[in-house]
């Protein structure tokens, strides 16, 4: 593992599974928010705010949907790293497909920005970061805070009139993304970073419970909360659109495919198919980085060729009660 | 790779990729025949040949399908290996599940036993060996050859009346299980073993064009050959039975489960429900095998929870032309 250690880039720091071959996963250093309040330090204005994005790591990839659902690409930019990390983190490698320069501080790599941001940072360089280009600094480095702040604070500046936080809905959506955390969206981790046998069996036998378990519950509703498309729909998606690609094989959850779920299939395709979402999936850079970013998975750093999902079929979920907000419903059919 | 250079255990001898990074098998050693013929040095008599498998070896696989299949149990003595092979080749581990003590020789690893054959030995140590006890020397550790023996010299000693090398089929299945070989049965290794991606992209690929292949073939027909169960389907058996456990995962063979294919996977449960070919797979002993030997390809040494193919389903093959042998027919009602 590299991190920061008071600003200096180090390899090899420490361990990320503990004496039991658990993966345990670090916390994020900043946690500041961006608030629709008088007196807040980070007001929600348009071209103030920068995202700097993996295409391939599904926590960015929140970030990245959110973005796209609320229509706020005028008004928050973003840089997108080379989906493979070295021995030097997240870089930047703009004559890279599908990659650009850091265009805010035209930083080589995602650490300096980090460093901009705390020039005694002790930490994980990771994504999504969002930039406050106006203050030169870090906001937050959390995906879900940074998901609920793009959801709920930039409704002034946003082109969609989508809400993916609603009334009523809120305490089940914070339910649910708790919920799906530990057992799916860390739990492919888990599984596929555990060092011992009893870690494994854990994590992945808790990981299909977990998908059984809302596989069924989507049997009768079209999303994770009911009849409503919620930011709790993004946390899972970017898990799901990874898994049958990456996740089955490369962190040997292979018990079975998304595709072969009952429900979780087509309601995989369903939210894919929701607006311009598909836009935001680039799944060259979510098999590059995986495949040859985690030797100590796939040492021989092959990208296989993958089952190659056709997330574009049919999901036959019209029926069920529900349906996406309308400016994505016209966005989707353009 | 290990293997014995003039009778001395030697490891890391030499690489089994070229410079290519393309897998390449190296040949066998002993290639001597089982005839039933009036001047033959081995003649085909009962209590007289011993094999040396490890159970979860594909090409071991094929000697003790033909060997049930035959009804030869009582005539061919076995023993089994561990199926984790270390730096020390091949072991036997009597007090582990499955697996036996070498009950000709009482040697420990089998490289001893291909040194009683050969002092001067050099080459691979692999699995399967018949063994003359008569002599005290290895026969053949080629699968296919010894696949063709116990099929056709053993008739007199034979307890069931079973012809896998048909008159008027023999041209058929010589020619499926060349063309199978290459793409199939040593194209998961060429598949999984690969240092270079394009070596795995024209692997996988050829891989992928052969299964798809043959699953076309067998929309029409029962078998490999056409009507009659032959060596070809052993041959593709061993491979197709370990697909979805182990090289789908292990080998990156993940473009499509075996289960996912139309024909081959009802194909695949008729072939393993037919007389008591099912008492020869040891799903444990494949699993651990791969997933623990192969550092370069597995570091972690993690068993994975893996599909659990369901191979007692009904394979609803009974429409099309062609039927087993009576006497399996009988055996599998038993």
């Amino acid at each position: 593992m590299n991190m920061l250690i008071d600003g200096e880039w180090r390899t090899d720091a420490y361990r990320t599974t503990n004496e039991d071959g658990e993966f345990e996963r670090q916390t994020t250093a900043f946690r500041d928010w961006v608030q629709d309040e008088p007196d807040a330090r980070f007001q929600p204005e348009a071209d103030r705010y920068h995202l700097y994005v993996c295409r391939a790591c599904p926590w960015a990839h929140r970030t990245l949907v959110t973005r796209k659902l609320k229509g706020l690409e005028d008004v928050i930019s973003v840089d997108y790293v080379d989906p493979y990390r070295g021995e030097d983190g997240w870089q930047f490698t703009p004559e890279k497909d599908g990659c650009t320069p850091d265009t805010v501080s035209e930083a080589d790599y995602l650490r300096e920005i980090y460093v901009q941001a705390d020039p005694e940072m002790t930490g994980r360089v990771t994504v999504p970061v969002l930039w406050d280009k106006q203050e030169g600094t870090i906001v937050n480095n959390e995906s879900e805070e940074i998901m609920r702040m793009l959801d709920t604070a930039f409704d002034d500046v946003a082109e969609n009139d989508v809400d993916l936080y609603p009334e009523g809905y809120q305490e089940e959506v914070d339910r649910i993304i708790d919920a799906i955390y530990e057992p799916i969206n860390n739990g492919v981790y888990r599984t596929g970073f555990a060092d011992a046998q009893e870690a494994y069996d854990e994590a992945v036998e808790e990981l299909f419970d977990a998908l059984d378990h809302w596989d069924s519950v989507l049997a009768d509703q079209r999303y994770l909360a009911g009849d409503r498309l919620t930011e709790a729909d993004i946390a899972m998606f970017t898990t799901l659109v990874r898994f049958d690609e990456v996740y089955h094989t490369h962190f040997m959850c292979n018990h079975t495919l998304i595709r072969e779920y009952d429900n979780l299939w087509p309601y995989l395709r369903d939210v894919y198919q929701t607006g311009n979402i598909a836009e935001t999936v680039n799944m060259d850079h979510i098999k590059e980085h995986y495949y040859t970013t985690h030797p100590d998975v796939s040492p021989k750093r092959i990208v296989p060729k993958g089952p190659d999902p056709d997330f574009e079929a049919d999901p036959g979920r019209d029926d069920l009660p529900g349906e996406p907000p309308a400016d994505l419903r016209a966005e989707a059919t353009q």
